[in-house]
C-alpha cells in the first residue's frame, strides 16, 4: 500500500486540514538572497528567465532555505508581452519600446503559442517539478488583464496609471477590446503551465488599487475570473491576487477562484467577513514588518493568522519581499508559524 | 440692515443647507488652465510659491474661470520643509538635499515661524482673502504628519514608501517622535493661515494609502486629528482629506474635522455608510472621468452626487486634477452640477 503524500498547500486552497498552516512568501526567489545574488552577477534578469536551468535553481531556493510549502516559478509578468509582440527591457523596471493607444495596435497584438513562444518558462516549470517534493505546490504567475494593459498603454511603471484610466473613460471600446484580447492572449499560457506540471496559479491583478470598485468590476473582475476559470478547468488551484483588496471584497466574493491572495492593507478579518466561507486566504503580512524586531515581528505574524481565524489559510506576505530583507527574519517568520502549528 | 452674505462653502461644511451644492477641484490652480502656464513661462514653481502677487493670481484664476466656491492657496504641502531646515529643488518631483534617519536628525528640525519663516505664504492668503467675494471661501493647506514624514524619510517621492513603513517598524521610537515634531512645526502655521484669512485648512494625508487601518490608527491618525484640532480651534472649517479613505473609515469617522475629504476608490455611499451623520463629506470623481464624453462626465458627476445621498457635500475630484484635462471637461462638471440645483 502506498502511502498518500499529502501537500499542506494545496490542502489548505482546496479548503481541506493541513498538517501545518503552508507557507510561501510573495517574490521569495529574490535579491534579498545571497545564492540569488550570485547567479545575478552571472546572467541580467531577462537571461536569467529565459535560461530554464538557471530559473529552475532560484525557484528552489527558497523553498530549500527555508522548508517552505510552495514554490513559485521564477518568471516575470511581462515576458509574455514579447510574444504578443511588444518588445521589452529592464531598466531595471520594465520599458516597453511602443505602446498600445488605438483599436488597431490591439488588433496587431498575436496570441502565443506557449510551447514554442515560451518554450523556456515551460522547461522551467517541468525542471522545478521534477525536483520539488511531492508535498510541496508549485505555482505559475500570469499577470490579470487589466494589469497587463496598465504596461501595455502607458509603456513603463506609473503610481497611479493615469492613462490607462483616461484611456478607460475616454475609449471604453478599445479598452475593453485589449483586456479581452490579453485574456485571450494569456488562455494557451495559463492551460500551459498547468499542463507542464503547475499545481497551482496566481492571476497578478498588481494594479487594480488604482480603480474604484465600479470600475474594476464593470471592466476587469470578469476577464480576470475568466483567467482563474481557466486554471480551475486545467485541474489546478486557481489564485487570485487583488492588490487593493480592500475596496474590491464584492468582486473577490463573486470570484471563481479558490484562493483570495490579499494585499497588507486591510485586515484578513474584514476580507473574512466579507467572502464565502469556501474561499482559502492568503496573506497578508506587510513586507515592511520584517524589519521589526524579532519579537514585534512574532507577534505581527501570530496577529495574522488570528485575523484569518478558522478559514483555511496560507500565510504570505502582503506584496513582495524587499530587496533588503535580511533572510534572518523570514526563518524568524516560519519559526513563528511552526511553533504555532504546535499549539 | 445689512444683507447677510451665505457661502455655499462653508454653510456645507458646517452641516448647514446651502443656497447651492458647493464646488472646487483639488489642484485647481495648475498646469491644464493656459493662463497658468503663461506665468509659468516667466517664473519657477518655487518662485511662484514665494511670489505672493502671482500666488495669488493662479490662486483666484480658476475660482473666477468656472465660479467655483472656493479657492484653494497655491503652495506645495513641503514648502515648510524648508524653514524646518530641509532645503528641496522640483525636478519637478520634489527632491530633499537631506533625509531624516535618525532621533538626532528629528532633534534637529527646527519648528518654523510663519510671520517670519513663512512670510509669502502669509501674505498669498491676504492678498487673496481681499481679492475674493465673502461668497466664497479660501482654503489653506498643510500636509500631515505621515504624508510629511515620508518625504522627510525618503527623500523624493516613492511608489509605496517602504522605507517610511520599514522606519515605522524597525524604529517605532524615532518615528512616532518624528510625527510628533512635524505637528508641532506644522501647528503654529495652521494657527497663523487661519489669522491671515483662510476660512478652511485641508490637512492632506496623501499617502495614508500605503498604510494598513491599524498601523494608520494606531501612529497617524491622532497625529493628523491634532492639526484638524487646530484649525477647528482657530474658528476654521476643519478638512480631513485621507488618500485611501475606504481603508481607514474608522479613523474618519473618529476624527474632529467638519469635512471628510476622499479619494475615488471607494464610493462617498460606502464612506456616508460608516461616518456619523454630522460629517460632511468631500469628493470624489475620478480625475480620469474628465477624459469621458461628455454624456458619461455628466452621468458620472449625477452618480458622485447620488453617492452622497442626504449628506452635507462639497463636489470634488477624489485626486489633484491631470494637467492634460481639457478646462471645458471642467465647464461641463460645474454645469451639470447646476442643472442638478434646479431638479
Amino acid at each position: 500500500m502506498q502511502t498518500e503524500i499529502r501537500s499542506p498547500f494545496l490542502d489548505a486552497a482546496r479548503g481541506g486540514c493541513p498538517t501545518r498552516r503552508p507557507v510561501w512568501i510573495l517574490r521569495q526567489a529574490g535579491r534579498y538572497l545571497p545564492e540569488y545574488r550570485e547567479i545575478r552577477e552571472r546572467l541580467s534578469f531577462l537571461e536569467l528567465c529565459h535560461s530554464p536551468e538557471s530559473a529552475a535553481e532560484v525557484t528552489l531556493q527558497p523553498v530549500d532555505r527555508f522548508d517552505l510549502d510552495a514554490a513559485i516559478l521564477f518568471t516575470d509578468l511581462l515576458i509574455p508581452l514579447i510574444p504578443m509582440g511588444m518588445a521589452l527591457r529592464y531598466e531595471p523596471g520594465p520599458v516597453l519600446e511602443r505602446t498600445v493607444g488605438s483599436i488597431e495596435d490591439v488588433r496587431a497584438l498575436r496570441v502565443p503559442a506557449p510551447e514554442a513562444d515560451l518554450a523556456p518558462m515551460l522547461a522551467t516549470v517541468e525542471l522545478v517539478r521534477k525536483r520539488l517534493s511531492q508535498e510541496k505546490a508549485l505555482i505559475g504567475i500570469v499577470g490579470a488583464p487589466f494589469t497587463m494593459a496598465c504596461y501595455m498603454i502607458e509603456g513603463r511603471g506609473s503610481k497611479a496609471w493615469d492613462k490607462t484610466r483616461s484611456m478607460m473613460h475616454r475609449d471604453p471600446e478599445t479598452f475593453t477590446a485589449l483586456l479581452d484580447r490579453i485574456e485571450e492572449c494569456l488562455t494557451p499560457l495559463v492551460r500551459a503551465l498547468v499542463a507542464h506540471g503547475c499545481d497551482a496559479v496566481q492571476i497578478f491583478d498588481s494594479w487594480a488599487s488604482v480603480l474604484g470598485a465600479e470600475d474594476y468590476a464593470k471592466f476587469c473582475a470578469g476577464r480576470t475570473d475568466g483567467l482563474l476559470r481557466t486554471a480551475r478547468d486545467a485541474g489546478a488551484v486557481a489564485i487570485n491576487y487583488v492588490n487593493g483588496a480592500g475596496q474590491h471584497l464584492e468582486s473577490i466574493a463573486r470570484s471563481c477562484a479558490h484562493v483570495a491572495a490579499v494585499d497588507w492593507r486591510r485586515s484578513l478579518e474584514t476580507v473574512r467577513a466579507a467572502t464565502p466561507d469556501h474561499l482559502t486566504l492568503q496573506g497578508n503580512l506587510d513586507p515592511t514588518a520584517l524589519f521589526a524586531s524579532e519579537e514585534t515581528l512574532r507577534a505581527r505574524v501570530r496577529s495574522v493568522c488570528e485575523a484569518a481565524g478558522d478559514r483555511p489559510h496560507i500565510f504570505n506576505l502582503g506584496h513582495g519581499i524587499l530587496p533588503d530583507t535580511d533572510p534572518r527574519a523570514v526563518e524568524i517568520l516560519v519559526d513563528e508559524l511552526r511553533s504555532l502549528d504546535r499549539e
